[in-house]
Formats: structure tokens, C-alpha cells, sequence
């Protein structure tokens, strides 16, 4: 078992692995910007190294001072935590050749599975479903027509120069394909002189539904079910809960094993993640892997009962995983609390937090690295702290949702709080009923006043 | 289902209370003395009502006050929490007369489990192992020395007015018991004017090991395992834990069946607790019923993945129970958290909370009713918070609890978080090896500078 680990990385999810690994007996190393001298991660690691000042490309980006701070402490190995150098195949290596375990995928398999169209075709390759498409470049109207036939209404029309809708069409029967064909290249050719344009299958109302595996050093690999993350807002995930309202046994099973197929194919050691569109017909295709632990991790583990950055921890050390897969047998939700005023257009609000006081009790998990009294840095992420209640049920899970967020206490800053608990009232939210395009259409009902 | 639940009760358990009515969708109403009305109960409560100043026997004792509370702001229901009238049969009967759901046992039921006596006689009825003895004054050597061949050594004489140990014998074996039955009796002769001894079997090795079970209106039962309560000072327990280190399957199937058949027998209706004390070769004796809602409870909770306090209401409002009992999957330990001075016989340090920091993250529980700036007045009890920690072995709970206890930081007064982490530490307590008798010989170390 690892000596002593340098967690390369800041914020909750460093503090979150300085636990495991004292849990485990594992020394800790915290690197920090000069940003961050006054967090938490630094305060309980065993020991913390200053690798520069904010920008992160000057401390959490700057690989050659981290490693010098592995060296320099003797760690004998690294956990990237999220984000950061997380999915970087260059560190990965690097850590290789100075004789660090990367607590994370290897290069090549960070470089396969980063890569789009490479992910897709050995996704393809594990007979994993992927959204049908072109496959490249459409080379004529006829051609488009055939395919879209094939694929089956409705389909995306797409400007490979694409970018913020131009080019781009949805088109739900045959009779509207040509005209769409001509629209979108005359569109594309005005904005950006390129009118190529490729084909996709249109996913109605869609969910972000993904599958967490693990795998380990032996090529076997498990799933430990679903989390939906379909309440985004620009691409950032909100709220995360387990099981899915929308999820079957059947569903369930389906995606599993194809996530394990998926896995064991491409021989994935530790911890990662296989998201997926899942239509309102329930069916479901590959959208993209995460070699890497993810933010909402929590919610797994407070229904298997076991600790994932463990787990990670383990494999990477060659422990062989037990191979079972894990049904949730109760509901978790996790609401990350931003620093952000919901009631602006979440526009970032870091400064000072004068007072802090967190929910507890049964049911209830904070993970936080703020405390009363911390000022948050403008330069990094505005999540302060992720809030997870978990129950027999799902209305359980959300009736404690609201009775924490009840009783969570932040001032100095606005966060987003309030948008949660409106977002636990909302009827759609309640109903399980929400797809990716919940937030388009969610509104913020004025403040009341305490 | 009740409308509105009056909470007769403070600190941390009226906050417990509260949180689950809170996400029962049932109104709460607090009631507090003059020294608590900064309390977290008040503050967190639908509504709160002032019923006199310190002490208990002028405010939370008091049942007028209390009645007249509940009354006023129309609750249908009091729950009495543990301690102050949770377990007086005169207050459970005052509010049957006045039409308000007593959250707990009823009067008869209080009265008949209160008295040890009664509770003896009845739990032999209902075919429950308890301590072997004399039943009533013994009348000559003779009966003695028959008695004891009877109930096999060691055994215990004790003088009926005896206390502190004086006129009290152990006796392990026959040729002994004459001098035993002669020297007790003269100092009993000689301390109480009164030299009237009654025997009973000498409990080897003895931990407290209670089972949790509940009944429903309808008299069926189900036990939910049990916790052991060894570590005790002076009658107080420290910390408990489930499952006890000292269960077998067997055992547990033996004392949970005769709790449950004891439950049935007396048809009870709520949750309630099983005392036994459990010898070194295993075996059961029933010492004493706790017709309430126990400290500990939370241990429980974290095994069996559902709310007692829940179950308590549902079970009141006439909901039957499933009848399943439950079998821990998970290790979970409970750490109470007393203002008192460890380093200095564990005496009492009410004041103001300065900074309160509390632990978090994956597997910790904190049940609190303090914040920061906080002040705990002197007049009641020293406990301010319980911190449970659950994973999947023994092992693992304890790393956790170590953990969590570094990470709890409480400026300002004493606590007995030093105790917790030296307990932690302590080889008998890692091997799980301790009796009631282990605080009589631990000693703490002294403090180690930060």
C-alpha cells in the first residue's frame, strides 16, 4: 500500500481524499496556491507544499512544481482529484516516469477516451450504443436522405464549422429534409464559409443518465449503477440523484452491462464514468467517458455503502475488485451549494463567509472545505460545498433535502441555496419528470423575505 | 397523522425531533426554558413557547406548563424525547386525559417496566432470562449455601440496606461462603443497624448489551439488533456501538428472539430498549426497559437505514409495523460529546462556544443542538453532541471515528473529545476486549501539545 500521497488538487475533493487516506493510514501531502494558504485541505493534510500563485496554470496546472513537491516530500504517489490535471495525459506519463502512481487512468487510455471520435469508435468496437451519425462528412442531399431513413426521424442537420445553433437544423420528417439541407448550408456557407455538413440522430427529450464503474488492475470491472445529472445549467450539472426517476430494472441492467462491456474492452483500471443520453424511448447512447473520480460521487456511495476514492485507492495499488455490481437500495440527491447569487444569473459571489452553521442528523452528509470566517478566492470553481441526504425513498431524500437546506446557514456571500429549495418545490422536480432541458425553461420566483 | 407534535424536551434530541417532523410535514412546537432560548430547538421549530425558568423541576418537569403549552398552540401530540417525563407514567396519563398523543409508553406500561420489581417478575413470565437470585430476604446459612449450589458460583450476597459496597460479598466458590454470610452480616449489623442479605448470581465479565425493538398497537414486535453500551462511567455511557465485538450470530438471534417475546408478552407499543447485561460465557440476564427513545439511537439508524423517531410517530399515529427484524450490515460507534474536562475527573465546563468546527464528509454523523458563539448553561446535562461514524467493519468505523474527531474543533470550553480519541487508541478497546468495568481502570494520558 502507497506511503504517502500527494493530492494534487484543491477545494472539497482534496479535503475529501486527505479523509480517505487518513482513514487508511495513508500520509498526506497538500499542494496550495498562494490563493488558498488559508483552506482546509492544507490545514488537515499532514503536510502542504506552496506550488505558486493563482492562475491555476501557474500552481494546480504547473506539473513541474507538483512533481518537484512529490519528490521533494517523498510521495509515492498522486491523486488528481476532478478537473485540474485530472484527465491530463502529459501528467499521467509523467508521473509514470518518475516513478509516482498516477491515482487515475493512464495516458493512453486518457488519450483514447478523451479524444471524441476515437472514444465513439471503440464504443462502436464494445458493441456500446453511440448516437447514429454520418460517420463524417455527408457527400450529397441523397445521401443525407438515405441515411436519415435509416436512422429514423428526427435527425440533426450539423455544420462541422458549426457553433451556437448557425447551421444547425432539427428536422422531423422527410418532406422537411430538403429544405432544412438547403437553409442550413446556405447558413453555414454565410457564417463561416464552410457549408460541410455531417448528420446525427436527434435524442428527444433527453436525460444525462451516467454509469459508474470500476475496474482493476486484472481487466475486470463492475458498475455501481446510475446517477442522473439531468438538471444542468450551461453544461454544469446542479443537482444529481440516485436511481434515476426515469430508471427501469431492465434499463438498468441494459446500461450496466454495456458500461461494463465498455470497460472490460478497453481493460479500464479504477475509478470512472460512462455518461449517456437516454431518450424518452429509454434508449440510451454513449455520450463520453470520465477516467477520473466526478463530483458527484457522493451519491454512490450513500447507496453501496462504500467509501469510492477508497476504492480508487485500492485498484491503484492492485488490490482485484470483487467484480459484483451494486443496485441502489435507497434514494441519495446531492445539491452542489455554488457561491453564486441565483437570483443574478448566477454570477459568482466569492468574498468573505462571516458565519457557518451546517445541517446534520440522520440522513444528512456535507462535504465541505469553507468554514466560518474562510474568504473564498475569486480565481477558482464556485462550488463551496456539496449537501447529500439520502433516505428509503425518494420523496424522503427530498423531504430532508429541504430540511437541511433549512437549516444550512452561509452569510457573507450569496450562494445558491435558494435555488435549490425552489428547485425542491418545483412540481416537475417532484414528479421525477426533467430532462436535460429543465433549466432553458426554469425561472427563479422572487426572494422571500425571512 | 398528526397535525402538530409539542417537543417536552431540549438540546440535542428536541433538534432530532424536530428534523423529523420537519420532514414528516408535521408542525413542531418547542418549548424552552429561560436558559434556552438560544437553543437551536427554539430556533428551528414552527413555534416556541417560554415554560419557566431553570431548574428541570419548574419548566421541563413541569407538567402544567407543558399541558397548558400544548393547549394553547393546539399540538395533537407531545413527544417527550429521553429523560425529564419520557418515562413518567403520571405524565403520560395527563395527557391521555387531556386528549394529546403520548409519543411513547403509556402509564401502565411505565409504571409496570419502572418498577424493578414488577419488571423482574414480569420478564420471568414472559420466559426472559434474568439475574439468578434469592427472591427476597434470605432466611438462614442454610437456604444460602442451597440457593447458591443451585445457581452455581461465583455469587453475590448483598445486604438489602446495603450501599457503597458495604455488606456486599463476592463469593466464588463454596468453602468460602460461611466466612462470606458471617463477616457481611456483621458489617451490614454494624453500617445499617440491619443485617437482612439477599443473593444473587455474580455476573462475570459483564457488558451491557441492549436490544432496540419495536412494537405497534396492533402487539407485534421486531427488534432491530443491539448496542453495546460497556464503556460507561459511573453509570454514564461514553460510547456505544453496534454490532457489540462480542456478538455471536447465535447470541444476537437468542437475545433479540427473547426481547421480542418480552415486547409481546407485555404487548408494547413504541420503540424501546432491552437492557441486559451478557456474562463472560455468553449468557443473557435482563436488567432493566427503557420505555423511550435512547441517546444511542442513532447507531441503530445508520445499521438498519431508517429514522426511530419516524418510526416512533408512525407507530403512535396507528401505523403497523412490517415485523421484520434487522440484522446490522454496517458497523456503526457513537461518540458523545460532553462539555466536561476529561484531564480533570471529567468535570462539568458549561460556557461560551468560541469557534465550533464540525466534521463532515463521507460516513460521519453529527447530531448537535450548539453552534458557534453558543453559550451551554450550567443547569443541565453536560452532553452537546454525538458524533456517529458508520462504515463497513469495526475497523474502518473506528479510522473514521479518529478521523472525524481530529477534524472536530470546539474553542472556547472543555470537551471530551480528548477522552474519544485516547479511547480510540486504547488496545483493549481496538480488540474490542472491555466490560462495564473498563473505565474503572483507564487513565488518561496527558495532553499532548498541538
Amino acid at each position: 500500500m502507497f506511503k504517502k500521497i500527494l493530492i494534487a488538487n484543491r477545494g472539497e475533493i482534496a479535503l475529501r481524499i486527505i479523509r480517505t487516506c487518513k482513514e487508511m493510514g495513508i500520509k498526506t501531502v497538500a499542494v496550495y496556491s498562494t490563493a488558498d494558504a488559508e483552506s482546509l485541505h492544507v490545514k488537515f493534510a499532514d503536510e502542504a507544499v506552496c506550488i505558486g500563485p493563482p492562475p491555476s496554470n501557474e500552481s494546480y496546472l504547473k506539473m513541474s512544481n507538483i512533481i518537484a513537491a512529490a519528490e521533494i516530500t517523498n510521495a509515492d504517489a498522486i491523486h488528481p482529484g476532478y478537473g485540474f490535471l485530472s484527465e491530463n495525459s502529459k501528467f499521467s506519463k509523467i508521473c509514470e516516469e518518475h516513478n509516482i502512481k498516477f491515482i487515475g487512468a493512464s495516458a493512453e487510455m486518457i488519450e483514447r477516451m478523451g479524444d471524441k471520435a476515437s472514444a465513439k469508435a471503440t464504443m462502436k468496437k464494445a458493441n456500446v450504443p453511440c448516437v447514429p451519425g454520418s460517420d463524417g462528412i455527408l457527400e450529397s442531399y441523397e445521401q443525407t436522405e438515405k441515411l436519415s431513413i435509416e436512422m429514423g426521424f428526427p435527425v440533426m442537420l450539423k455544420a462541422t464549422a458549426g457553433g451556437g445553433g448557425k447551421g444547425m437544423r432539427a428536422v422531423w420528417k422527410l418532406e422537411k429534409l430538403k429544405d432544412a439541407w438547403d437553409s442550413a448550408r446556405h447558413e453555414a456557407r454565410a457564417a463561416f464559409g464552410n457549408d460541410a455538413m455531417y448528420l446525427e440522430k436527434l435524442i428527444e427529450e433527453p436525460r444525462h443518465i451516467e454509469i459508474q464503474i470500476v475496474g482493476d488492475s486484472a481487466g475486470k470491472a463492475c458498475h455501481l449503477s446510475e446517477r442522473d445529472c439531468s438538471i444542468q445549467r450551461r453544461h454544469q450539472k446542479l443537482t444529481e440523484e440516485t436511481p434515476s426517476p426515469f430508471m427501469t430494472d431492465e434499463l438498468r441492467n441494459e446500461m450496466g452491462l454495456a458500461a461494463v462491456r465498455a470497460a472490460e474492452y478497453i481493460k479500464y483500471e479504477g475509478a470512472g464514468t460512462i455518461e449517456f443520453l437516454v431518450d424518452k424511448h429509454r434508449k440510451f447512447y454513449f455520450m463520453e467517458m470520465n477516467t477520473r473520480i466526478q463530483v458527484e460521487h457522493p451519491i454512490t456511495e450513500q447507496v453501496i455503502d462504500f467509501d469510492l476514492i477508497r476504492e480508487q485507492i485500492l485498484v491503484a495499488a492492485g488490490v482485484p475488485i470483487s467484480g459484483k455490481n451494486y443496485t441502489p437500495k435507497l434514494h441519495s440527491i446531492e445539491c452542489r451549494i455554488n457561491a453564486e447569487d441565483p437570483y443574478n444569473d448566477f454570477r459568482p459571489s466569492p468574498g468573505k463567509i462571516t458565519t457557518l452553521h451546517a445541517p446534520g442528523g440522520h440522513g444528512v452528509r456535507l462535504d465541505t472545505h469553507v468554514y466560518s470566517g474562510y474568504t473564498i478566492p475569486p480565481n477558482y470553481d464556485s462550488m463551496i460545498a456539496k449537501l447529500i441526504t439520502t433516505a428509503q425513498t425518494r420523496d424522503e431524500a427530498i423531504s430532508k433535502m429541504k430540511r437541511a437546506l433549512d437549516e444550512f446557514v452561509i452569510e457573507g456571500i450569496k450562494t445558491t441555496i435558494p435555488f435549490h429549495r425552489q428547485l425542491m418545490d418545483h412540481p416537475d422536480y417532484l414528479a421525477g419528470n426533467y430532462t436535460t432541458k429543465f433549466m432553458e425553461s426554469f425561472k427563479m420566483e422572487a426572494p422571500v423575505e425571512d
